[in-house]
């Protein structure tokens, strides 16, 4: 599939607004995957249709959960988590998209994962980056991505635990775990 | 045993600066315990033995972890967690206390853990909020322990990760799930 026809897919399930922000993950995808040396067809494709499922109704995401065995705990954490499990599975279902690799980009570029490969990190960090985003701390996230990818993977997943922490919000254990991780290796 | 006794066995063990703050710990846990309907007796004995490890060799503390087959995890995080589980171990075995609910006092007073009892609660926020300590955010804590020990439970180990994730220190799995646990009940 090429670009015109992966956008053309993903335009008609998402907001003008969510389009652009699309189009921004993709940009900075392909430049992230560049510069670290990861796949930039496979970041293009799986940044175009990351937030394919953005816009279901949360009725259907709740059934698709169940239905396909995704972890339980999803259910009890925050809804915004659900577009990105649920949109791996769509993805494939919908659009036929069959690698496994742009499929886990897309699983999980919203909670992150211990152990991220690289093109999961490209795609989270574009997700936070693009030059759509206006928020509190995404220009250091940025300065960051210029040189040292999990630096800046730690620093938003950090940004997003404090964020969830003072609005007493819970913490999506794997998203934690992530952090974790990522703090661990640079104690090394 | 009473009061006398144990409080001679356990200042054997610490020194002056810590022996101060578990007579704290035990003023505030006995306070807490009449508060909220928790054994006093046993908050007493579990508050005065708290800190028993406290100044045990880190390479005791981790032969003990590892013989006793205490989580693995407890290796990987940091050392100050240690004298909990293996305070609950070495009180037992030297001062023969046997009462499991006062154990579990002494062995999650560090790390909390999902599904605290009452005790457990008490002695946590005793160690947190007792006359001797001083750091941003107890005073606030000491309120809300007047008039609702979960809040200020979530609060202190809320203030506990932010200070951890300020140093970019990972978080001890059993704590962020407790903190989750804790925001969880709040929404409901």
């Amino acid at each position: 599939m090429n670009r015109k026809q992966a956008l053309k897919i993903v335009e008609e399930q998402l907001t003008p607004h969510r389009y652009e922000h699309t189009l921004g993950v993709m940009e900075t995808a392909i430049e992230l995957a560049a510069h670290y040396g990861a796949d930039e067809k496979k970041a293009e494709l799986a940044a175009i249709f990351h937030d394919y499922a953005k816009f279901r109704p949360k009725k259907e995401m709740k059934r698709i959960i169940e239905e396909q065995g995704m972890p339980k705990e999803l259910l009890v954490y925050g809804k915004e988590l659900w577009h990105a499990p649920v949109g791996a599975f769509l993805v494939e279902k919908e659009a036929g998209i069959t690698d496994s690799e742009v499929l886990d980009a897309i699983r999980y570029h919203t909670a992150g994962r211990p152990g991220m490969t690289l093109l999961e990190k490209v795609i989270y960090i574009a997700d936070y980056i693009e030059p759509g985003r206006h928020f509190p701390g995404v220009d250091e996230v940025r300065e960051m991505a210029k040189s040292d990818l999990d630096l800046a993977l730690a620093q938003s997943i950090k940004n997003t635990i404090l964020f969830l922490m003072k609005k007493n919000l819970p913490i999506y254990p794997e998203t934690f775990l992530t952090y974790n991780e990522l703090t661990m290796k640079a104690e090394d």
